[in-house]
């Protein structure tokens, strides 16, 4: 099946988050690949204490201008991609999460149609998160939730907070 | 701090899993507590392979009737509030989430007052979830995040899937 996590609120990486915390629990094999993310997050550290979960990210720190993306930014979301279908090709993990996949397409880094052909007729749970959720994306997904800010406290003033938001 | 997690879409329970998620694998402490659920769920078995990661739950099998609920389940709701004080108090834990809680307010199985009451000031994250999130509960939080349903399978004839969706 597929999953879709969109949406301007928080809660969706955090959703995908989630559904490898009670897979890889009850002893299924989770592979996250996380797009246009490059920091030290949380999650990162979270992985190496758990088994079976395994993660890698293909971004940089630096921010993405969405009007003119260099073209850094756009080899690496490839590169991501092509690690994203070796990964759903290998039938080796029962659920595969594509982290901010949404984006990437969004910002043209990635041709949706790839993305579409990679995902469909999938073996494994295929997660799929990021804002900008793609009209194509959300008609062959299974489920798809918007997650929308209602309130936040960055806007008072706070700053994210290590192992708590990232 | 106060996060909310309520709407109609899938991914509340699973957003709070994520948190969790995030925190255990850090090395904090974090204690859920279920209200209004008794099914061996996925997270149930998860908790048990994590350390760390306390779960209880405080409710029955049996469907809970919001316009009648029996006195057992008002009972219950109310034995995993004085749980959640127990353990909010002790001020062992990083993150305590309560989840469903929402909904136990909104079928008056518990007074919301003593929830605000329990949550506010405290140094602990803590995390609500359910549809409905009381006025009242969204004014004190810091974080509120709003979960809709864009598509959903049940609605195709699908079942959950134990080990993804519960």
């Amino acid at each position: 099946m597929i999953e879709v996590y969109t949406g301007n609120g928080k809660g969706k990486t955090t959703a995908a988050l989630g559904l490898a915390f009670r897979a890889v629990g009850q002893g299924l094999r989770v592979y996250m690949i996380q797009f246009m993310k490059a920091h030290e997050y949380g999650e990162v550290r979270a992985s190496k204490s758990f088994p079976n979960f395994e993660l890698v990210q293909f971004g940089r720190k630096e921010f993405v201008s969405k009007k003119n993306p260099e073209r850094i930014d756009v080899e690496l979301a490839r590169k991501g991609l092509a690690h994203a279908k070796e990964i759903i090709g290998s039938k080796k993990y029962d659920m595969v999460i594509l982290d901010e996949i949404n984006v990437a397409i969004d910002f043209g880094l990635i041709p949706v149609e790839e993305v579409i052909e990679l995902i469909k007729d999938q073996s494994a749970e295929i997660i799929l998160t990021g804002r900008y959720a793609d009209d194509r994306i959300i008609k062959i997904a299974d489920y798809v939730s918007e997650i929308k800010e209602v309130k936040h406290p960055y806007k008072k003033g706070e700053t994210a907070r290590e192992g708590i938001e990232y």
